[in-house]
């Protein structure tokens, strides 16, 4: 194996797998168990009740899946829909890309709405298509909340209210994978029929647990459809829901212990608060970037994302150079442009467990990486636009005070 | 959350999820990784180089999916057949009839052969149905190599010599779930075409991958299965194979480290002593059942298992007292009896990282359960009849000679 | 560095260090922090307030120095004595014996008495001193509560009462490294001055915190000792104690962490339950070194020790060699005999976060070894003998009822 | 207990303890074991050997104490001289003057040399006092090689030459504490007799290894010196060396292993590269410094430290309140001004486990700190000079080339 010690801290702003808090990464250092002992089902029921306030629902259903978000998209479409289903789809960025193509591979009908990337998802047509659907053959609609790739995050109110605008059934399947726990997301509020999430996102945990919720319309299509599904069957896991023991087969122990870790962390900080949070170190980068005269690959700013920020960098200078820099020389990890933004943009992902001084400590790092690559950049000008607006905007950690 | 601490160390013997040892946890005590790096494809090379070893294949193609025993059987099956193809199963107790609902959900065409739950599979009628079946209809023989809910290892080698004597082209899919790494397993002398473990079994690492390994003719009817698959599919990694990054969607960065430990431990042992040492515990749990008077659940010598025993009790005992009471009085976890066998068996498992000490200590404690229970049981002769195999059995430990 | 893994779990029997407990594993697997912030001296206010729990005081001042039991020795004497000073010491074993060559070093006038080793402290001898010290030249009596080489423990309520019908003044210094928190040790009750232990032995820790606790006497005492100090001094932690910043110099994060995690796990299964949990397990040892046919170090029942257990072997065997069976063969760990007793007597520790099937693990390996070592021992009869006293007092593990 | 979560990272920059590199972290993340089995004596003398490599010596003898560095203070004091031995010994700041308090109170004839604290020891009364000292009275020099409290580097090359000069026969004691392994430190070359450190400094462990090095004449001088000491006695580690088993009394297991695993990743990185990294980061400090305007504590550029920055705020800013709110508000651990510079500085300890990204977080935390404090800093300004140092400077990664 290569050897890829390197001094210090690993400084990762990849958009997942992110930061794991010392408390999580603690409450994961265990031996196995039984999980058909009393304990584990006891714990579970905690989780699934306290999961589902991340979603901002209390009449959804959550499942812990043993996968990553993919398989989350997977159990999400194939216990809602039949083959041949009409959904529609937007196709804004490479993770949006990638679900179609599930989608596609699963034998639904893919009603593709495509966007520029760095453009939201085109509301306007899902306007039409609705408007025009008169026989309700479109059965799901199908939309990521924030497209990681571009750093795009879409308008899920305004996909609800034109649902009930043309009183159209659909449901509304959502991909809330670096969105949900970061980004102000309500899934009771905007009727949002299945939304998921992967632990390894805003939850800040390693990867393995596809977290997919749903509520009780979703449930009552799932009586219906007729994709073919075991794995991620939600009716296994209902029944031993059902039964007390919850579990159709071995989940990883070390991983339940994390998300309660990570849970309480959440609720502790406060949600609203942790997104507040976000919202400070996605303004924070967007301002380092308008600094050093980059652009965000993000096109409007009510698309800006603040669990990821895209940057374009000139057409002189490669993307993917900056974060293989970053990297060999700073220790830095940032995420790289992927697909169409391959070679033009570099990521940096601000989601989970993070605070404003390891966000500033980023961004002197991709000062240096800038001026490495020829960049014309003023060291320190990043830093201090975001300082300007952070050293006004951080609070006091509540416990400390 | 009840609280169910209790003094000293959890003695693990439900046959999965297995104890850890030390330096895999270790190993896996870290933060996350960006997996895009050079660091984990690097790592990983080296991991599906050396879990060919385990499965005793040099010919395999190996796949790490983010998932467990049961996403990987699903992707074995849904990656070499299409719908509707007919599959010869053997149903000798729980998990195999688990895996047998999950054929016939995903639609196959399931020739189920029964036998009673303590027996293994009955290979007279595959040798009839193979006879007679000219016109090679039969797609697959799907065989559980250890049935762990009744303690039955099945004979693959002569699976194989039927097919071979009746020139029949079936693929040949293997769970190996409660056997590899474990038991004596042969991928390539057998002809195996599809075998796969979970990590929480014999390689003694937390749930969360599901490993799979296809022959190159299983790897040539994927090519033309049309069973749907997405997350499942083989083909997704095999492109990234190809690129050399090896993920097509996020992998746990803290099981590819603790994977990495734990097979580093399995080759320094040395794999082959690694089965001799379950060959020992299985055969001294076996004695110490005889010596209490009871009945090991499997009805022969030749299908005694050296991963799991699962112990009969009197009719007037009721097992599942026995799990619950070794739980609540001695901190001993046991498996419990399942679907046919409820209440009329325990479950001893000794696999993965175990000691003839642990064992013992195991032993004794079931001994006094038993005696709790009113079975007239002489305290200390189970425990007499395996140390005294034990003593004259157990090697130095190499190391420390 | 030699190699020396071995498959599963060691089993550690040697009286100290012993084995901790997950839960403060987990509480240790930390990175340091700032010990001038709030944080840390807050929780030392709680440290120092829990542990004189375990001396049973509510007068005394506990010191948590960074040091192992041989510098929390040196704390207790130093701070209450000046050089010259004439003491009372109880020669029984290799560690009183280490004590009182201490005491010698540091220059006190030290009258010691001698025991045969395996028997207790010889308080006739004292009785007639204090009888015959009408001058009050006696300064202290220095005892160890149990010694730890020879499994002996002296029953301090005794020493007590001498110095009460004497009415002498002399302090009252006790070890308690292998007795705090593991046998009944009454600190106020019994009138002791200086109580001592360290944190790898019942406190189930690593090593590192000296524990040295000062009744209002000793504390008395320290302000006119002579001796020279300045690491081991208590007035440089009562300042610090003053001043609610507790620490005069660097403490060990990890280990008030853990020390505090250790506390809980104490208070939550009761001290009381911890004693009686000692009880038995050294009750069940003695019931099966007596099985064997063999005999206890310990001459008397009186001084039967509840954390260590002393096994005399028969002549032609060398129990050094029993040791290193142990370890080599079985991935065991028992204590080795030293000074008088070397090859005479193999030790079993069974003392801090142990349960009886851990206990019942180790005896039947050391049933194996003895026979490895061609002692005539019954296979099975030692785990039987304590199996039979365990089965009928083991309660049930509170959390789980 | 105070409850002091807060989200992200604790930025820490006290100059001791320092952050633990995960590897270490993992490396201690273990039970106890058996100190006495073959395998802790053949990892001591590894440690043994490796340790005299970050003293850079070959002749000296280590002693790894169960301590910290006031106990290693004592040992080396202790082990080599008698009371009333006269010694000659700098205050130029805290740690200085606590040394020589202890140097007092344990009865040595010390002469002081007194600097303003933020200057460096006085070598022209060195000189002196070494020509006027014919008789040799003087038995001992004693100097900190780094003060914590002001951020000052002593000169020892010229400290030798001085000896060497008059044909000073006198030892020379060194407090390495917050320089070896940081700092350039040459044992053998600049004949110092005793050296010390301690583990949760440059070495990035926790608390609670007390390292002493001794040089051949020392070691003599152990053998006459007439101070009372048993804890920290040479004598009895010299015994146990001779027979193999290295340990007079418990060691920590975890801290043994981590030291190991600190050791591994110094010689990695390369112990020069080391000393060039903490250049690096002391330099970029400075810049930092000098950039808000304000002044460093140590007053000529000959006795910048590189392990630590003590700065100076106006008049109208109390330092402590500095400290308290970037605890409060950021997370950050900064150093107290300590005694005669209490409220005037604040420190940034810059040593031990730490890249520049982590530090340019520090920074870019620290201005904003001064903003709150009303200090008039260009935000960015501090980042910027450090960068546009670093920027040049910073080395690729020798691994990920």
């Amino acid at each position: 194996m290569d050897y890829v010690y390197g001094p210090g801290k690993n400084h990762l702003f990849v958009p997942g797998p992110v930061n794991i808090p010392e408390p999580v990464i603690r409450a994961m250092n265990r031996n196995n168990e039984d999980y058909r002992s009393p304990a584990i089902p006891a714990m579970t029921k905690t989780l699934l009740e306290d999961v589902k306030k991340i979603f901002k629902t209390t009449t959804g259903t959550p499942f812990l899946f043993p996968t990553t978000g993919t398989g989350a998209w997977e159990s999400a479409l194939t216990n809602t829909l039949s083959p041949g289903d009409r959904i529609v789809s937007f196709l804004i960025g490479q993770f949006s890309l990638l679900w179609i193509d599930q989608q596609q591979r699963l034998k639904f009908n893919v009603d593709v709405v495509e966007s520029e990337w760095g453009q939201g998802a085109n509301l306007d047509i899902l306007a039409e298509k609705l408007a025009a659907d008169h026989a309700h053959t479109i059965k799901a609609i199908c939309i990521v909340h924030n497209e990681t790739a571009t750093g795009v995050t879409n308008n899920l109110a305004t996909v609800r209210k034109l649902l009930d605008h043309y009183r159209h059934p659909a449901l509304l399947l959502v991909d809330g994978v670096s969105s949900i726990c970061a980004l102000d997301f309500r899934m009771d509020e905007w009727g949002v029929d299945v939304a998921l999430t992967g632990s390894q996102k805003a939850l800040s945990l390693p990867t393995g647990i596809g977290i997919v919720c749903a509520s009780p319309k979703a449930l009552e299509a799932s009586k219906s459809a007729k994709s073919v599904r075991v794995f991620f069957d939600w009716n296994d896991y209902l029944k031993f829901y059902k039964l007390g023991t919850y579990w159709p087969y071995t989940p990883s122990i070390q991983l339940l212990y994390g998300l309660r870790a990570a849970l309480d962390l959440i609720f502790e900080e406060g949600l609203n608060n942790v997104i507040a949070r976000h919202s400070r170190l996605g303004t924070a980068t967007r301002l380092a970037v308008e600094a050093w005269g980059l652009k965000n690959c993000t096109r409007k700013e009510e698309w800006h994302s603040d669990t990821v920020t895209a940057v374009l960098v000139p057409p002189y200078i490669d993307s993917t150079e900056i974060v293989k820099r970053a990297w060999k020389r700073y220790n830095l990890s940032l995420g790289l442009g992927l697909n169409k933004v391959a070679g033009k943009v570099f990521r940096i992902g601000h989601l989970g467990n993070l605070n404003e001084l390891q966000l500033l400590g980023c961004l002197a790092g991709v000062e240096m990486i800038l001026k490495d690559a020829r960049y014309p950049v003023k060291l320190g000008s990043g830093v201090a636009a975001a300082s300007a607006y952070l050293q006004n905007n951080i609070p006091m950690i509540p416990s400390r005070i």
